[in-house]
């Protein structure tokens, strides 16, 4: 069974969600990140960034196990694997690798950046601002292209919209407020109401 | 033939460089980035997030032009319609996955932010540090990788040795200095010195 090393942060609900969607049994390894355990050699050894989410698939290439590392790569590796959340049509596949990359360079850690400033004991009103705004700005990208499409790539549920929910869903936490985007609000409902999305964070404990 | 807009920034060369190492002909579309052009709303149509680079390939799906966007989205859709740049092995096909999307959310912003930083009027210790310090334990994995396998994949060069040479190639600007990572100096130096890599870098005016 795969095992998901993980941590309920954006990044590490992209990947219950997405293989619940795919309906592909996996088991939760918890890491604590109070704890630095992602820096501990053993952790490193499966992501020398230190970093979660990781996987480990038993049954990688030639039948051996096979680890992988960063969600977005995850995310690719699976839905190659498992024959799902990437379209069918050419075109709307093109739209989920520009958004899946949109999200890792853009919203991931532009967001991160402004929750980060945010919360530091001295205001630091230039990082606030900058980030804030770049923040912002992402999501008036995101809305623009959920006016005219259902979903990131079109069509189709896709990794793209997966890799995004995980940080619009905590928008206030970088200042955002989504009030301001309806169809990036509308679209986190559609998301958040899905069976397979409900199962991921709310996971049932295995003991 | 597919049209590429462009700058020559650590994202923008990604893309001639993966052409010239695919061998298919492309033009460039220079993008003037002083005068916000990428700003513009026939830009803006291309991409809505308002950046560089961008490619129109007129051969798109069903014999259609297709634009793409993000420099990671057009490095594995080049990758897949040209055949090349991405490893044989599944294993190391893998690891190439894996290492461009490590540069596209982390090395990417953060040596963006700490070169930013950097060029404040103000003098801003906090950002300044948090990034250049990010940018360097970033490079530190890269050196770990690159002491154990030629290319970031294994014995492939790939996609994800392109998207990370921008960056590397001008580490100084987010003050990291390469004489501490004697392995990416070496891997930059064989980069540098392919002939694809070469003709992208210092392209022949086309008229």
């Amino acid at each position: 069974m795969i095992a998901v090393y993980y941590a309920p942060t954006p990044n590490g609900v992209k990947i219950p969600i997405a293989l619940e969607e795919l309906g592909v049994p996996y088991r939760l390894v918890p890491v604590n990140l109070g704890r630095e355990e992602q820096k501990r050699p053993d952790f490193l050894a499966l992501n020398p960034n230190g970093r979660i989410p990781v996987i480990v698939d038993p049954d990688g290439p030639g039948g051996e196990p096979v680890s992988v590392f960063e969600s977005g790569a995850i995310l690719l590796y699976l839905a190659d694997k498992f024959g799902g959340l990437m379209p069918s049509d050419p075109r709307e596949r093109i739209r989920a690798l520009e958004y899946l990359f949109f999200q890792v360079g853009g919203v991931g850690p532009m967001f991160g950046q402004a929750g980060w400033f945010m919360r530091q004991p001295e205001r630091i009103t230039v990082g606030i601002d900058r980030y804030q705004a770049e923040s912002r700005r992402l999501t008036a990208v995101l809305e623009t292209r959920l006016q005219e499409a259902r979903w990131l790539a079109g069509e189709s549920f896709s990794v793209a919209d997966i890799a995004h929910f995980g940080w619009l869903r905590v928008a206030d936490y970088a200042g955002v407020q989504l009030d301001h985007y309806p169809a990036v609000q509308d679209w986190l409902q559609r998301i958040a109401s899905r069976p397979a999305v409900q199962r991921a964070l709310h996971p049932v404990p295995s003991n």
